[in-house]
């Protein structure tokens, strides 16, 4: 291929520290044409579910061999591995806590990052970001193939969006996601809800919402609306509002808020 | 043209989810080479006006045949429709409301984007960001003409910075932003003032300032001054602080603070 | 070389106006093909300390020829110089007000920007970021020499990272940055600690933390913890916490909170 080859960044270092620019350095050093493009960088600090679901959603679009480098690192220089993933026509390069998982789908060829010749020369047990995974991503897109850069291996962390519970005609799901906007994006996905239509009534903290719309608009400005947002998942959401503001949600991996959807009653 | 088309994205999609990284996914899937340009996309939520005047003031610098992506889309899926502009040497890609017409300033042709070949395979009545506007955009940075994109029509939403007022030797305005710093920019333009100089009385917000400045510096470290900024408009700042949280004024289309100036009391 | 040159960007503009878009704008006006990268625009607004350590991170991990354009200029339009620096293989723009001094260290060539014909033709007195330097950044990466475009001088404002005290076997700092984790870095190096080993006990805020460790792993979730971060800076941070909420500290350059490091006590 002529052109330059695409490496996207996802992390967590947010936009007040030299730490994504450093990275960006690396990886330009030993690819000057490196066609880097961020994705973001205000992702929560140590969510890995968060940025693991950002990476999904912006990776999808991606044309094929583009590289894509996140790192979202909380036990940077502990014992999880550093990773490089083929998968879904893409590479993916970035620590096995699971922040890979959702984007790098199967089937998916897994490497151990584990030859340290192809990192940097000293190696900061905090900053892996740079020290390991922006050097392998400089080397991937200089043209280096991921076999001579690292081993195979069989298995990662997966993340996993809660699977939904069906009791008595009522799906029940969780909140995984507040958006920027204070969208609630729950782990229903459309497939679970049947046919969505107004006969369905969706239920998150204490609320009611009647029927699945197709657009924000569609409800007056401020109203609660039910919708399957972009991701194809059920999304909670206010007009030109916060529905996070409204119900008082903060999203947190440890205490999800659940989510509800029956039949209407009469 | 040899060099790889410029595509510029502002938005207020925020830098803490994935949307920002599809978007640029879908253009760099139709047009591997294009040069992508982040120009902001932390807007304010759903604030047309103020993404309006910060794609206003970053295009007005880039080359001829810039194209721009701008998203911010509180009424995305009802009826507004999605449009191409080209004017001012450039092509503007984005809603249909008002966002794109201070920056795509007359002369122009509007097209209205009604042709779905172009658009995504699928498309989320709640992403058009990604499933029109980009698609449409990777097009446009493959060389495909707007003609071809899309059908030309006549009218489109226009914002306007109110006209100022002047009654009794009083110019009378508004401030119409706020920006990240807390300078306050007024719709009041260097014209409407006649000579800027130390004999002219600014009051805003309760507060009198004498004299119009040229630098922030002008003033001791935490008074307050009034000059023109960089965009030719009266703004009203504090060196090395906020004049925002001073006054306690946050801006918002529909309560705007007013400001006035005239001759200076002796 | 053929490849496009490299231009960073640096400043205190935000993401939330159009003018970090200005800048790019005026540069890719002038080279077209101008590889623009930003390093980071929320540094704290006016904090020149701040983003000088940001520039001074990232600016280490860029080839040679990389042109770095910094910006956060509270003196805007006063009689601070427009500077140019040849230093460290690359060429740094920006404010004389210290921003440009931890990373472009000696031995470096300094130019005063004193050829308007180089400016816009019009220049904002309070955005020199889009009519001075990003003008002079566009030439550059255009091809146009030091020599060229600025004169040579002798002196430009240093920043200094504070000299560590040694009194009585105790090794006396100050905290000089909070990054976006909360962590603390501090003015101490490793070369300011001898052998970094668990014999070490650090205070700050009225904490005490025995030994230095590799990772922030090292402790359990939610513990304090010191090492040698990815800069050579004694670090003081939370694992998977912030130490600057924890300890109730905020930086800023006027009053540092004290660090000290000594023998642990038996």
């Amino acid at each position: 291929m002529d052109s330059a080859p695409i490496v996207t960044l996802l992390s967590d270092f947010g936009s007040r520290d030299g730490y994504v620019g450093a990275m960006k350095g690396v990886i330009l050093s030993l690819c000057r044409d490196a066609h880097i493009i961020d994705i973001s960088h205000d992702l929560p600090a140590c969510d890995v579910f968060a940025a693991a679901l950002a990476l999904q959603t912006a990776a999808a679009s991606f044309p094929t061999a583009t590289i894509h480098l996140a790192v979202v690192d909380p036990g940077v220089g502990g014992d999880r591995r550093p990773l490089l993933i083929e998968a879904a026509g893409a590479t993916f390069v970035g620590p096995d806590n699971g922040l890979l998982s959702l984007a790098a789908t199967a089937p998916r060829r897994i490497y151990h990052l584990d030859r340290p010749a192809y990192f940097a020369d000293e190696i900061s047990p905090t900053f892996h970001g740079r020290d390991v995974f922006a050097a392998i991503v400089g080397h991937l897109a200089a043209g280096l193939g991921c076999g001579q850069l690292a081993t195979r291996c069989e298995s990662m962390v997966d993340l996993e969006i809660p699977e939904p519970a069906v009791q008595a005609g009522v799906c029940m799901g969780e909140i995984i996601h507040v958006d920027r906007f204070g969208n609630l994006l729950s782990s229903l996905r459309r497939e679970h809800l049947g046919g969505c239509d107004n006969s369905l009534l969706v239920e998150v903290a204490g609320r009611r919402i009647k029927g699945i719309s197709l657009t924000y608009s569609e409800v007056a400005v401020g109203e609660m609306v039910a919708l399957i947002g972009s991701s194809g998942h059920l999304e909670i959401a206010v007009n030109r509002g916060s529905a996070a503001c409204e119900l008082g949600i903060a999203t947190s991996s440890d205490s999800r808020v659940p989510v509800s959807v029956s039949a209407a009653a009469l």
